[in-house]
């Protein structure tokens, strides 16, 4: 059977558990204050350009995002999100749990522009009774989003240009950005980020980790006492050397793995989106990125399922459903060439 | 200078400030424990035709929502509202606060229906992610709602049964509910409220009291220690017998002061809806209660703007927009003759 | 029977009803943005001496505590309190609603001590372990105590030394403030408190409002939002103008009510102490303010009970208990007198 | 150097690491869905002999432990642990941010009794202001203690039988579990905890996995939606398979690789203790597990620093001080051995 669910299938990328198993029996001390945690973070930062940026490493993505927003957001601040953004849809109310509240724009396939939030804040500031709503002070983008579609730098750049002249807090997940960086469509880099948002993640689970989230927050001073408030927040891995492990080995020699992996999950998604193509089956949503959409007849689905898993994207349609396909760094060609086996004809 | 901004403008009915005054220098145990508590409490129950309830006096409607809200749901539930409703709108994140989404149904004109809360719990049971999303657990409802309309008894009924079959509390906010109660429109009575909701609130605060909303919960077992959590919700009055002498005066002989403030609001609001129509102004909702809804060319409205106080409803538009005018059991009939004059005709 | 159980079993000062009846249906907007409200929070304002502040008026004394602690404090930020304080032992985890830790230091008889503090925080330092643990950044103090008694104006500037030289925000609840203030003892002014403290409260419930606490923080950024936040924690009251008719009815003519209701509190109570110690009970607790606590025979108890309620002060014992005896504005000269006769001899 | 600071410092025992390296291109589903984590689970359901409750994998202890108090409570209800207690010391208000408080009772040794909790319960229900505090609702230890002590089963039995009588929920930390139920003085069984217990967890961090803790819940009504609220806490794995495959290598064989780990932690802190002794110190904690207590001059602290590293516990003093030394799974012989060559005579 192939496997197309998620990203997260396999393990992790065979460099890190070689390196795992042969710095098993090291004794390193708790809680992220080892050095292969600090040269993970010292990587990380040189990347960004920022040496005033504070860098966590944290477990896993959920995590990450109400971590984060439930740190840089006060009291009756709320998060404005995409109404397709994990956080509003599959974070099972994470972020509520922290006493914030998700607004949301209507998002185009994932995306949002700089011009609805602008729009959005200034309906807002005209509203006569908006000191008694929660108050926008964050944005939450995907990069890329959950369809696989990424910003251009120049979106990017105006959003970020919105949300400083609104007093909004730029935040980005980046549980997917491996596969973001590395596609040939995108124009963003890390050190763009590090100057674009007030905070933002470099996800591992899904790049080729066992698991890890790398956490960049601008300054300090956005989210005081944050170690104290990871603890608090259940976040805390007691044998942190293994995120730091981890992040060293995907970051070193300029991001060198961690690329690599991003580029095998974007090449395979390229094939496999091909594979449809050459069976007259063009793709739902027009996706540079690991993830790809297609709307089928219920046949084709089934017949497809016969060899491959992958998952419905909403529910099953009486006569044609639209799937997803996600590769990964694990993500082998001759698994893209089975696969093509079996898509039958349009 | 007339106003029709909220129902909430006037002090209290002449009869709870009388009454307030007349007691004032006893001496009564605090915290609700008072006989006037008991009395107004027992009033209620009876109104209700469940003496099973549980009934306790809080003080402002967000308080309530909040206190309700967050005392019968646990962890991961969330609470369906209209989009129009007044705990996703306008609270400040109140019931996010609690740690609780707010899941949203499209409503029209402040309704939603049976039908779409069975196909959004069809939705949800449908989708395979659904251990990743928020837990519908309840449905909130207004009545009137925020645009003054009602719902039927017929279509509470199918509200109420439909939550039954999907496990839902069904919470009904009565802010307004004497203005509903006392509208010729309206088929339900609070003995229906008793049978369908398993949470509700009298409101006091607009309908003629210096504050106050009367909580009904169905059953004890719904909201363990409630009172403990009225405490630690900040919700809890030390000079309770307020609370308790206010209601039993308005509910006491079935209910009749609060009634006949009901009625007044309403009577002033046909009024003031004919003082319109007979100038060729017609309404933008068909409203049965105190609120009342026109689309009006901006310069009529800054014409009577001039004379009256009354809120927009949305942001001004170009050429006309949409206003709310709002009576209470403190309108007189000379303020809507007075107001009559001052609306040009179309 | 005589009532000494709390200072909040009276209604309110007369002169407090007679403006409500007078102005019960004035016509004002609501949430406080009235012209009394205004008045109210000037009048507060010049008698701190500190114009930057922000001033806010609340209904109850948890539901102020818990929203304050909330909005000045992040995170992981806990709130050092006596042992004994109302936040600590009768708020129903009401801070601990909000997500704060309340950290405690022993108290005696109500109060601590800047070098308590100082230790507190030392040893908090000196802690290799202190990034786990909740960060100590404010100091909660309740003038007077839960005992009654006071801090002197030397021990308060020490606390408000302390607090700054290791960052901890000092928040003075001021629940009896009226009788604090107006004892012969106190040699502190709201002038002090406005420059020591980073925010507190005056109370209004137990000095002769219906109910009411009026707020003080130092600065507006020590609490962004603050009137959204009031709104979110359910702590806004819809005619608002009733908090401000109140405080501005007691706060008017240089604090004349506030304090006058005050002194006849203690006046009261010191009456009451002497009543006992001329029957040859000395009291518990050298308290200088409107609660006065004895430890008596069970038999006394008992005796005394037949004609007038008062409050256990923790279990009774076999033989002999700690009871407490509350006066307040409302309590008459010829309470004490009648008191007095039903007092054996020791 | 050596290290004895703590219990986590090594990676995972060797078996683990190797069947993660041969598991690691296998694709499985993720979030816990996979056939490693179901294995996991029925043999630690089958250990605790209760087929009913609800088993599930968490990642590190300070997560497991607010995750799981924050399902079980509700609203007001709060949680007594020792005042030594991990939730209240060292989790940075992990419990608060959930919103429930914690209360204590003074330890002994780390331990609480069965008549200490009788008189705490006794004491609430006779307070008259009983409804105005956090309702006990649970009772949290640990075991073995953060001092390295265990209770007897007949202790737990009778606080798990007082927990009963006074409808409080038993919860029982095992991030050390590996440590007592291996340790020659420990009567008590996994089967005792499934059948003492409401909730438990046991701890792999500590015991030879990477990371990980396997919660026990007695019966699902506890914690409704525990999943979704286990995805609302930040604390599910993606890559779940890894928890799995990790309790599986330890559960195996009737927790053969658990107990071996579990014993051979022991052992050493036995010898390690043994080597104190012969050199004239005694410990200063009766401890019969991996952890041991010394008060030893600061010269002799000075002189084994030079080669060991371990911890300060409390503050240096003037002439002495009490430190901790801890062993695990992956202390060696022959590091007692060398540790010993270095304490000098006493």
């Amino acid at each position: 059977m192939l496997h197309f669910d998620s990203d997260y299938m396999a393990g992790a990328h065979p460099a890190i558990i070689e390196r795992l198993a042969a710095t098993n029996l090291e004794m390193t001390p708790g809680y992220g204050t080892d050095s292969y945690t600090e040269n993970a973070c010292a990587l990380l930062s040189d990347a960004t350009g920022n040496h005033l940026s504070s860098i966590y490493l944290l477990i896993g993505g959920t995590q990450t995002n109400s971590t984060v927003i439930g740190a840089l957001l006060r009291g009756p601040e709320a998060v404005i999100a995409p109404d397709t953004g994990h956080i509003f849809v599959h974070e099972a109310g994470a972020i509520e749990a922290t006493g914030h509240k998700v607004l949301t724009i209507p998002s185009d396939k994932g995306k949002i522009t700089a011009a609805q939030i602008e729009q959005y804040m200034k309906d807002f500031n005209a509203d006569d009774t908006w000191e008694h709503m929660a108050i926008p002070a964050m944005v939450y983008i995907s990069f890329p989003t959950e369809f696989g579609t990424l910003y251009s730098l120049r979106e990017l750049e105006a959003i970020a240009d919105t949300c400083r002249r609104f007093s909004l807090k730029l935040y980005l997940d980046g549980a997917r950005l491996a596969y973001g960086l590395a596609s040939e469509w995108c124009d963003v880099t890390i050190k763009d980020l590090g100057r674009l948002c007030d905070a933002f993640y470099v996800g591992g689970t899904k790049a080729g980790t066992l698991f890890g989230e790398a956490v960049v927050i601008k300054h300090p001073d956005y989210a005081p006492h944050f170690f104290t408030h990871i603890k608090r927040s259940g976040a805390l891995l007691a044998k942190g050397r293994l995120l730091g492990l981890q992040f060293e080995t995907m970051f070193a020699s300029g991001f060198k793995l961690f690329l690599e992996c991003g580029r095998t999950g974007v090449e395979r998604a390229l094939a496999l989106r091909a594979a449809f193509e050459a069976k007259g089956f063009q793709p739902a949503i027009d996706s540079p990125t690991n993830q790809q959409f297609f709307t089928l007849p219920n046949a084709v689905i089934d017949k497809i399922a016969k060899s491959a898993t992958f998952e419905y994207w909403g529910p099953r349609g009486k006569e044609s459903s639209t799937v997803r396909f996600v590769t990964s760094w694990a993500t082998k060609e001759e698994d893209i060439a089975s696969l093509a086996k079996v898509i039958p004809i349009a």
